[in-house]
């Protein structure tokens, strides 16, 4: 770093501000033409390169992808999404000729630390995030150094859902969570708890709407119940035990039908506690739900696969054009699917 | 390829056979000097370079190891076991500065097609194998163009066992599961059934081989009820049900008072059989067996991890010293641990 002027140096010397360096670079029709014009002179006089990695992906034989493995979670239950999601993208990324290069961080810091040696020497063409989280300092630093990169996940900040500088992937885990809950309303259950992690987590607040959604457009549990089918729990399945517990001193007289959670491990949490009482939906269908015998929604890490692989080789992978909002080419936003089963026949409540 | 000589091109020029070159490179005083003689003619005549991309290892300041990443398996429960140890091998090549590159394959001729590819291109300077089984042509593809490798498996071969050129850490399967049947002996249990995979995979078979010694050094089972209590299938929770019900009906009126078994997925299908009425052991101690809480062999993977790399870095990596057997410091077979849990108390039989 250092050697190459970045976004930030053009603003500055320009006397605007970062946004509006990139909208001159992705929307100029956004900017006046007297500021279009100062920015282009900022640009020409530091020699700042746009996406210079972006275009050598395109035009290199054989380029690199990096991407940041993330460490084994503690149960291992809903962790191997991210490996799944490895698997899909390293094999559509081989049919496409490009590779797949490894490396693991402690933090974001650590993470920003790898991108800089990787990009220093010339290993890597472009990165592939996951696990965005609000603020996420990641993003901000590839922005700032041209750097080509995709996540999986939304940045979760109000601005940035449409940043033309940051392409992404996600799963719609809203529409996720509503559908779920459509599914066991439309199976008579009426009073359907929600099983979540603390409030914070986009990824949670966000399938936590979809189930809020479900249950007021049904309109069969007063507004004011729904405060006590709600329990949060850090992700596993002795918390997710514990939450079922509460969920179940919550609910008030009229019990709980059903339950719908943000993880599988969750779920499984919850099963140990109503055995085949309720039916639980899970989330990520994994291994563990499938093996057991509970409903769980699905992320079509394929589709996820081949949207970031989109992004990052496509003509949206160096300049891109403005267009509004989440049907904007430059961000996917994939629906799960809800893989429905009989039941957790195997397991007995303690 | 084509370029540099290769072992064959070398046995051919000599009149020796491939192994008599290795031995002159590997283990010289096991030859005699006047074929020592004719076999270091024919490398300088040729211009044969061993390991050529071992010593690049050592010498290079951020190497690249190549991985070729395995497909998910159908039910996902001990398909973990290489993410789990990608994970571990990726971040301790991390904290060498060494990376790790990705790439799929459709079986072993095209994996060797990556490797021709990958080393051509001189975008990997040494290989990590996994699922090797008996007779594989990649071992032998590497060995030819002096390719440096390590395999998480052992060769399945008899004279691969001790091949200098063939460096490889593994698990010792059949320590496992002779701990894993001794276990239940300890605790009471006299006749333990074996649950295994059809034979003829070197895997299945060295596990079996350690039910088998702990049964006989315990000699409470009459040598003739020995295979009444074995059952094999496919891997898979289905077809670990089918044949816990074989062995119900092959191990006649004396039962069965607890079961062994190659792999989580068949001892979490034999549980769907016998509920919490016998013990049932697992192997890889996935998340399934640790969410349902049955026990299971543990792979540790770790010292795996540790044992490649070092290997494939290490004095090892390039010319190697003669040793005998099992002990040779270019192979590892490292020991696996019993996870013992209280029994599966989610589980309810059908």
């Amino acid at each position: 770093m250092g050697a190459q002027p970045t976004v930030s140096d053009v603003a500055d010397a320009a006397g605007v501000s970062r946004q509006t360096v990139s909208n001159v670079l992705n929307a100029p029709e956004l900017v006046r033409p007297a500021t279009r014009e100062r920015v282009q002179d900022a640009i020409g006089r530091l020699g700042y390169r746009p996406h210079a990695s972006a275009r050598r992906l395109r035009t290199q034989k054989s380029s690199t992808i990096g991407i940041r493995l993330d460490p084994i979670t503690q149960d291992g239950i809903s962790g191997s999404i991210l490996d799944r999601f490895l698997h899909s993208f390293t094999e559509q990324a081989d049919r496409k000729g490009l590779r797949v290069l490894l490396f693991t961080a402690d933090g974001p810091d650590d993470e920003i630390a790898q991108f800089r040696r990787l990009s220093d020497a010339a290993d890597v063409d472009g990165f592939v995030l996951t696990s965005t989280f609000h603020g996420d300092p990641r993003t901000e630093w590839l922005i700032e150094h041209g750097q080509s990169f995709v996540t999986f996940g939304r940045p979760w900040g109000i601005d940035d859902m449409t940043d033309p500088q940051h392409l992404w992937v996600d799963v719609d885990g809203r529409s996720g969570l509503r559908d779920a809950t459509a599914h066991l309303l439309a199976a008579g259950a009426r009073r359907i708890a929600f099983l979540g992690w603390p409030s914070g987590s986009g990824t949670g607040d966000d399938r936590r709407e979809g189930w809020l959604e479900a249950m007021r457009a049904a309109g069969q549990v007063p507004e004011s119940d729904l405060p006590g089918l709600q329990a949060v729990a850090e992700d596993g399945v002795t918390f997710g035990a514990e939450a079922m517990r509460r969920l179940q001193a919550t609910a008030g007289p009229d019990g709980i039908d059903a339950v719908v959670c943000t993880s599988d491990s969750l779920a499984l949490g919850a099963l140990t506690v109503v055995g085949s009482r309720i039916p639980v939906i899970g989330y990520d269908n994994t291994p563990v739900a499938a093996s057991l015998g509970y409903s769980s929604v699905e992320q079509p890490l394929d589709a996820v696969a081949a949207g970031v692989l989109e992004l990052l080789t496509g003509a949206h992978g160096g300049r891109v054009r403005a267009d509004d909002g989440v049907t904007d080419p430059r961000h996917r936003l994939v629906a799960p699917r809800l893989v429905v089963r009989g039941g957790p026949a195997l397991i007995a409540p303690r």
